[in-house]
Formats: structure tokens, C-alpha cells, sequence
């Protein structure tokens, strides 16, 4: 594992990306372009939150490029409620900052995005989408699934039939698409070759186009994502599955088994590095510390970095105990890990992700060895499995604070 | 972790608890007794065979004690119809030696076993039982859940109302009990302290209640448990969990939990630890090799343990292509840890038992992190997930053909 200085990133920017972002900023980190994909919140937003950090923090020349509108086993996409929670329902923690990107969700009307744009839905249209056979992806669960949380149309859950296994099914289609974001990737693993790092924070839908659209220059990146758990229970309702992976389980599992450089940071490393209101709060004193009333800048962002920050402390804490004491720094980790591979400790081990749930086949969504991994010649990921987590807290807190105090 | 030279065993005696037994003796280790356990076969049977094997290798001094006839979270427990695939109806392969312990099932009837010993019973019976609220364990599984096969009544399954969930609960009454066998786990901790190692084959009930009998003088004791799945798929129709934490998911939860020293050897190491054909070969050719006709009893040992073997070769590569090389080597490498824990390389981890199944709560008997384990003072279990397979394959065969050659 040797660090590949230049970075492209796929993110689904909500709070944790934002400040992933952030940090790669204070690190001076050489960043190729983002590909800003759907996941926290729709594309298109997270395209808005994206742009939005990068000029606050100075950086409108970096290259933010449309990804992936939709998982690879659906054409449509819906943000998922419970997003909301822990990012806020502009994936901002509900900062007026940037300008709204997607419209008002109204009662009744679901917003969706396909791979053209963004789409509102009558629970009529849900049901004729579903009856010819397109799934829609509510957070990475297929409408008709329990778990897929359709606040407008509360209504829609109480009809019955439209929740039977065939109706849910994940086609047989494949939906990938070609996005402005996937080409970034590959026009950069065409330039760096094995000087470039690919670091994904969000569903692993545009890496995976690029991998196959030309896997012999993208292959060659050292490939970086947040996502999935091994060793920890998962973040989604079943407790097995972490939620960027579950968003598309086919995408994952091809990029595990795609035989590039791939490191897995997952709950098993970011449920420990929690950032708490002490960390945040040191923000606020350096940007209060400079002796002048003349850095509106500084305390400007400052204050909002600082307001995301809590935003995500407060939803964690108010989710589980074992976040009592902050918020975990998921994207953050992956970014860190992708300047530093000496932060994690890793367990060599070739990975699949399950795609199917049952008898025999697992269940959706679930990273784990690759059973035949022994005799088959399949590649191991490099997954995450310690890390000095008080040494990293300790290391993005500074290098926030350090960022600021840079400010004018 | 040092090695304790001094062994109790708990031991649900099948096919690779069998060989485990042989690889001991062949090892020439220090075993105080063997705690006959329920799992692959009813406990009467396991003791039976566990006999049989020591009578086999000339080790009949070691006392036999009757462990557990049924989990904690049951009164009555049916060895499941599985097992029998991979270790056949008797535990050792069908084959004819020692005497058959239990009575012979008949069609309507099924043999379970209760703390007082042999039960038969009527699909009526069944039904009362499951009325009165005691649950009834089918290697693992609540009669009433689509897994538990009971194949003699199999009209049961297809009667309505038997299967919903509040009739297959687990009760809340802990229906362990102290057993002869759990006693001589005790006794053994209380006698040789930091040197005994306990060696547990099969499910963890009977070191459950040894340690919930004495926790100062059993926790002192080193653990090393076969069973669980960390990082690779489980054995069980979900392929999450493994089959002797599932046979008591409680008791493991318990045992986890109780701040001993615990190796943890899962499917992680040994779905990588095949003995085949070729190495079965071997101990017949040693049996051979004695340029004597007059050694009927290394010949007669060499055929009963390569018949075994071969039993289970056959029936591993009939359920997975993953065993095309042969018999995962389960309870032999647990054994082997036991005696040189640097065959293994091991995660240290505070590890939990999930022990319901659902939204929130995980999957009932999967083993993985604990996660309060950073905020909360959990011991860390010893995780085996590397292992040198291909050395210790070849030590094992080694041993038991220096095992068959001492013989005369």
C-alpha cells in the first residue's frame, strides 16, 4: 500500500463528506475533482452541497462533476427519510447555505431522480412504475419493502399486493449508466495511473461504472471507500448492513471483485472515532482567537463547519448510546486514510458483498469474505480493522482547526 | 495467552470432534475428562461415542461425565436431521462400533432428549409441549421455524397456527441445568487453576453453567471454543451464523461475556483446513507399513478413523464446492489451538451472541463485535481469522499416522 498523492473523490455529500472534504482541504491533499453522486441526498443535491463547501472553504476551482443519479439496480432514486435525521433534509444539517437544488417535497408527491433529472411521483405512478417491472430505490431499500420509507405517500404501504417479493425484485437489467462523474475517474486514472487515489464516502455506483468502462487504467488506482462492516454490527435496520453499500450491493460487490488496490473503511473503524462537542467547540475558540474583530471569514465558517458538526452530534447521540459520546467520523476516516494508510491497521481478507437475502444466499447488502476467496485467485481488499482513534480525533480536529486559523 | 497444559473437554461427539479427540491423544495431552454434550447427535450418543473413540485408542481411563441433553433456552432438545448428513445417524459415520445409545426413530415419533434423560415423542405431544410454552430445540432451531426439520412428523409442519412467533419463542425461563459434566469443568478450574485449558467442540452450555456455577475459579481457566463466523459466511441456512452458537446462542452470549480468556476458532480458519483423500491415504499406508500381518489393531484403528474421515470428505464435497478439497478440519483445529495457540493468528475483540432475530436486534446466534465494547469494559475474545492451513493439515495427518504407528 503506498499513498498515490493525486485524489479523485465520489461523494453523496452530506455532513460526515462535507467534512471529509474539509480535511482533505486542510491537508493540502491535490484534489483531482469531485464526482458528487446520489446517496445522503439526491445527485443533484449533493452536486449543490459539494460546490458549496468547496467555495466556502476557498476552493470553487476544484472540478465537481454530475455522478450517478441511481443505483445500478434501479433507474429511479429516492433520498431516504432517516437521512434526514443525521444530515438534515438538504444534507447540510438544514444550514441555509447554497441554494436548495431540488424541489419541496409536497404531500402526496414523492421526489425522485432518474438518470435525466429530478422527477415527482403520485403514488399512482409509483404503483404503474413497479407493475412494469422498475424498481425504485428508496435509500437502497425497493419500494414495497418495509423498510423504504416514503413519507409523502404514507398511504402507499397500506395497499396490499404491492409488496410481494416479485414486485420488489431487483431486475435482471442492469441501469448503470455512463455520468460526467464516472468519466472524471476515468480521465484520471488514465493521467495518474498509480499516483491516483480514488476515495469514495458515497454508494459505489459511478466507481464501478468507471472500473468496467476501462478497467485496465481505473484498476490501477488505489481505490478508498467508506462503506460496509466485517467485524461490527451494520447501520441498517437488519444490524448486518451498512448503508453506502446497501445502497447498491451489485456496484460494491463488482468493485471488490474488481482485483484493484481496494481499502474498506468500515463501521468496524469509524463507530470508534467519534468527534465530540469539546473537538467542535476548539473550532469556535480559533476563530474567536485571532485578537481582531476583522475575520468575519474565519468565524463565518467556522461557525457553520462547527454547526454541521453538532448537528450530527445531537442526531447520534439521540440514535444509540454507543454515540454518547459524538459523532462518528466516517467520511473523514476514509479521507484520512486515503493521505495516511498508516492510521488503520488492516485484515487482508478478498471480500463479496451479498446481493440476495435467504436460504442459502445471504443477506442484501452484506460485506463479507469471499467464501470461495481460498480457491479462487480472487484479490483481498485491505479492510480496516483498528485504528488509534483518539490519535485520529485528535489529528482531524487539529487540521480543522488549523484550516481556519489559515482563513483570512 | 499461554498454553495450560492440562484439558477438559466438552465435546458433542460427530465426526471432526472424533478426530479432535485422536489428534489429543496423539499429541500426547493431558486430558482430565471428556463432558459429553448434545449437538451433532443427542448427548446419550455423544457420551456413547466419545467412549467408543477412547476405548479405540487405548485411552479408556479418561472419565466420560454427562454434559447438557439441552440448550439453555429449551427443556427438550432433537438432534437435527442435517447432522446426520454430515456425521451420519449415529455421530461417527454410520459406522458400526460401540453400541447404538438411542432407540431407533419411527415414523409420528420423535426422540428428543430432557435433562432426565430419553423422551419420545407424539406430533400431540409436540403440540401440548408448544402450548405450554416450552420451546422444543431441533439442532439450533424452535420447532414451528421452517428450519427445524423434524422429519419423522412431517405432517407437523404442515398444521396451522403452530408456526407464528409468539408459540416459537424462546422463553424467558433459563431452562439450563448443572450437569456432571459442567461439574467436571468446575472441578477442573478449581483444581488447576490457570493451567487447564477448557476445549468446548460443540454447543457452550455446559461452560456456560460452569462458569455461572463458579466465575472466579472457571474464568481463570483459558477457553478455546469451536464455532461462530466473524468474517466469513455462516454454516447455517443464512449463512450468518454457525451451527454450535446457534444450538445456544444464550449460553455463547454468556460465555463471551464472562471476561475469561476465550479463543474464539469459527469458520474463518477452519473452511480453510481441509484434510482429503490424499491425506486420509496416509494413515491407511501406515497401517500397512509394518511389514507384519499381526497388527489387526492398527489396521482395525486406521480403517474406523479413515472411514470417518471419508465420510465426512464425501459429504463436505456433496454440500459445497468450497470443500472440493475435502473436510474442514473444525474441532481438530480448535484442539490444535489448544496445545500451540501460534497456529492461529488472532483479533482481539469484545465479541457478543445476537439472540434475537429482527429490526434493531440482528440475527439470533451470529457472534460478532460488541459494540459498546469501547465505551464499556468488555474483555476482548481471541479471534482466530489467519491460520497456516496447508502446516497444519500436514501436522494433523502426521500426528494420527504417528498416532497409528505407536500402536501395536
Amino acid at each position: 500500500m503506498t499513498v498515490s498523492p493525486h485524489l479523485v473523490l465520489s461523494m453523496d455529500t452530506g455532513v460526515d463528506d462535507a467534512l471529509a472534504l474539509a480535511y482533505l482541504i486542510a491537508s493540502g491533499a491535490h484534489i483531482i475533482g469531485v464526482s458528487a453522486t446520489y446517496g445522503n441526498v439526491l445527485q443533484q443535491q449533493a452536486a449543490r452541497n459539494t460546490r458549496t463547501v468547496l467555495d466556502l472553504l476557498g476552493r470553487a476551482d476544484v472540478p465537481v462533476a454530475d455522478g450517478a443519479r441511481h443505483p445500478s439496480w434501479a433507474p429511479l432514486f429516492v433520498a431516504d427519510a432517516g437521512c434526514a435525521r443525521f444530515h438534515g433534509r438538504n444534507g447540510l444539517a438544514d444550514l441555509r447555505i447554497g441554494v436548495s437544488a431540488t424541489p419541496k417535497e409536497r404531500p402526496g408527491r414523492v421526489i425522485a431522480s432518474d438518470a435525466a433529472g429530478i422527477v415527482t411521483l403520485s403514488a399512482a405512478d409509483v404503483g404503474a412504475l413497479i407493475r412494469q417491472g422498475h424498481a425504485i430505490s428508496v435509500g437502497g431499500y425497493p419500494v414495497g419493502d418495509p423498510h423504504a420509507e416514503l413519507p409523502t405517500i404514507p398511504e402507499f404501504f397500506t395497499r396490499a399486493g404491492l409488496a410481494t417479493p416479485q414486485k420488489l425484485g431487483f431486475p435482471d437489467e442492469d441501469c448503470s449508466t455512463m455520468t460526467d462523474g464516472a468519466r472524471l475517474i476515468v480521465d484520471a486514472a488514465r493521467r495518474y495511473g498509480d499516483a491516483l487515489t480514488i476515495v469514495a464516502t458515497g454508494p459505489l455506483t459511478d466507481v464501478d461504472v468507471a472500473l468496467r468502462a476501462d478497467p485496465a487504467a481505473v484498476r490501477r488506482a488505489r481505490i478508498v471507500f467508506m462503506g460496509g462492516a466485517l467485524t461490527q454490527e451494520g447501520n441498517c435496520y437488519d444490524l448486518v448492513c451498512e448503508t453506502n453499500v446497501l445502497q447498491d450491493p451489485e456496484a460494491a460487490d463488482r468493485v471488490l471483485r474488481a482485483h484493484a488496490d481496494t481499502t474498506m473503511i468500515g463501521l468496524d473503524v469509524t463507530h470508534r472515532c467519534l468527534l465530540g462537542p469539546a473537538d467542535v467547540a476548539r473550532w469556535l475558540a480559533v476563530a474567536d482567537d485571532d485578537g481582531s474583530a476583522g475575520k468575519p471569514s474565519r468565524r463565518h465558517v467556522a461557525f457553520l463547519l462547527a454547526s454541521l458538526a453538532n448537528f450530527s452530534i445531537r442526531a447520534n447521540r439521540a440514535s444509540d448510546p454507543i454515540f454518547a459520546g459524538g459523532m462518528p467520523l466516517h467520511d473523514p476516516l476514509a479521507a484520512a486514510v486515503a493521505l495516511d494508510p498508516l492510521l488503520v491497521t488492516t485484515f487482508d481478507l478478498p471480500m463479496i458483498v451479498e446481493t440476495r437475502t435467504g436460504d442459502g444466499v445471504g443477506v442484501r447488502g452484506r460485506t463479507i469474505g469471499d467464501p470461495r476467496g481460498a480457491i479462487d485467485d480472487a484479490t483481498a481488499a485491505h479492510v480496516a480493522l483498528g485504528v488509534d482513534s483518539a490519535g485520529f480525533v485528535r489529528r482531524f480536529t487539529d487540521a480543522i482547526a488549523g484550516l481556519l486559523a489559515s482563513l483570512g
